[in-house]
């Protein structure tokens, strides 16, 4: 038995109204086969950064084939284009708002086409002005799941949206000043500071040689949460590679009142 | 492969406690190839009128033969009767409260057939008082899902309830009054005006030849959200068909105070 | 067609942030014919003892050889173990911190293994320290599914957690003392009194000999809800067999301050 194709939903659409429930109920129309999965649908209200930062980090934990779908769309009904992204492993589907600017910068030098999806025979016969979720978005990816060819959703781009996202700098040889870009359920804070950018700062590999700066105070840099059980903030790698703050079974971000712009830099002890 | 067969989920079971897990567990312990999809579990508790317009506006997304279950159940336990509802293109079970009101009225033309279920030896072998959706409708959709007759059920009823439901009423030749039926997490406040009301109200198609009257207020009437650019209240009509209030890029039901029940008036420029 | 295989998750995630969804998409890389069921992403923050009731009234719902993953994990990325649970019908994978306190002791007396799991190969190739539920727990589960024996997971052991767990107590021969121990969405309260508990409290069966005291008054028990028309606080027996307490159409918790820890007894009439 071939896998059964593999499309996500990320939105803003909440899980009150029944819009992700009617999204799967015309891709389930259109390719019966079709898993439908959700990355999440709280994504803050036209929250642009916000998803196109959520979809970056979830996207790669999905098997190869796997087509995203991703609507945060405050444009919808106007002229802003539906997009198409192909890259070597992924498809990525939604408006071209910015909302796939990380995929775009990551994937840039590998195999990636980006098409304005105007073949209007694979929508819904109706289109709405206000949920091209369910009349544009979701019918393309089921018939994309069902091995209709990108190449005839419609032509290629490269003209796409992109939004400004924070990287961090590198304000000396010695420092990286980043900032904070998500903080999660738990009130854990993310930075932008990638284990990566750690090693580009020096050649030395241990965390025990940085120092973490947030708000003026050092910070602990711990190798798991439970390790600082003093409910002190301190600073962590987190799985997704950043580092990020956390206080040990309490809200980081109520706490030491961590928002999303904060700054925080690391140093070479 | 036979397309696996689709039942969706409609209740206020909301989602901290496990019951709506809980009834997928019970399905797919009968019928392991049963696609369950979630339409909501976040209807206002007991709010059988929400769950009415919400299963009216999702199910015709579906795929036919599509068994919709919907639990709003204050009753549960007591003599209300379980309902199988069969039509030409769909299935619906849930309490005789009235929460198949409008699929009842919309499709009373259609084939259509209403059972009490009373075929207890296809409920759970245990019927607890206060969680028929795990019980009795769980299971009953799941074996129909397999191929059971809808007429094995139990017998066929035309007393079944209804529910008061608001219709916007032609108060002169040029003017329809409506009311807010429905308000969505982005806080766009649906009326019970549809198009096809404002093809009634005169042969003229054009939306410049309409009004929108709210509090007072004529509404610009917008052709998508990102038009109406100043965030006063505007109106739009809406991918269900109905005349929507919104404020592009915020709340109008918090910005306005619009609230359920509120008028809005159509009439003829 | 075999069946495909299912696994639950029961997290403290919630549905905000992608985890539950990046989870999904580790066990479909690994099985793509793995079926996800969500129990509820919604236990409270860190809260094992939450995790273990609701696991412990779930899981037999689902169909044997079902894979329940349970996390809830304040002590990942430390020693703690990760669990696997073999018992005659069910598998159960989470962290070893009392989480499954309940099913250990429930199905002592029948076939179960404890397997503290060290097969790295059937994790990610990458563990981070924040999120073993994606790193370890979902692939782990995903390799069970597709056939890898338990016993190539990890070696057996017996020395595993379990969290005290509040018992209803005979205060006398005629008197049971319990606590209320989860307030549902509703706001009803349900007890660690069982249905079997008051069985043994008198040959007796009928339920008009009991009497449920709840801060010093005298409580009626309803055989369904819509009993209680007056809106007053009553008891019922719930669907999972316990002493439960509610207030028709209403919050029990909310109108009678109900709160997780508050005595209940029940005593022959």
């Amino acid at each position: 038995m071939l896998a059964a194709p593999i499309i996500t939903l990320t939105t803003d659409f909440g899980l009150k109204d029944p819009f992700a429930g009617l999204m799967k109920g015309v891709m389930l129309g259109i390719n019966p086969n079709a898993k439908v999965i959700d990355i999440t649908h709280n994504i803050q209200r036209h929250n642009i950064f916000e998803a196109s930062r959520v979809i970056a980090m979830s996207y790669k934990y999905f098997p190869t084939t796997t087509i995203h779908v991703v609507v945060v769309d405050p444009g919808v009904g106007s002229m802003r284009r539906p997009l198409l992204i192909v890259t070597e492993d992924h498809y990525f589907i939604g408006p071209d708002n910015g909302i796939f600017t990380p995929i775009l910068e990551d994937l840039k030098s590998t195999f990636l086409k980006v098409y304005n999806v105007t073949a209007s025979h694979y929508f819904l016969p109706i289109i709405g002005s206000t949920f091209h979720g369910r009349d544009i978005f979701a019918p393309v990816a089921a018939w994309l799941s069902k091995g209709v060819d990108s190449h005839k959703m419609g032509e290629q781009i490269d003209d796409y949206m992109t939004i400004p996202s924070p990287k961090p700098m590198h304000t000396n040889n010695n420092t990286i000043t980043g900032e904070i870009i998500s903080i999660d359920i738990f009130g854990n804070g993310a930075s932008n500071i990638a284990k990566d950018d750690l090693a580009k700062l020096a050649s030395i590999e241990s965390k025990e040689n940085f120092r973490v700066l947030y708000n003026n105070e050092h910070l602990h840099i711990a190798n798991f949460y439970a390790e600082n059980k003093n409910n002190s903030l301190a600073a962590i790698i987190n799985s997704f590679g950043y580092i990020e703050l956390f206080v040990f079974q309490g809200s980081a971000s109520e706490k030491y009142n961590i928002k999303i712009g904060d700054k925080v830099i690391v140093s070479l002890a």
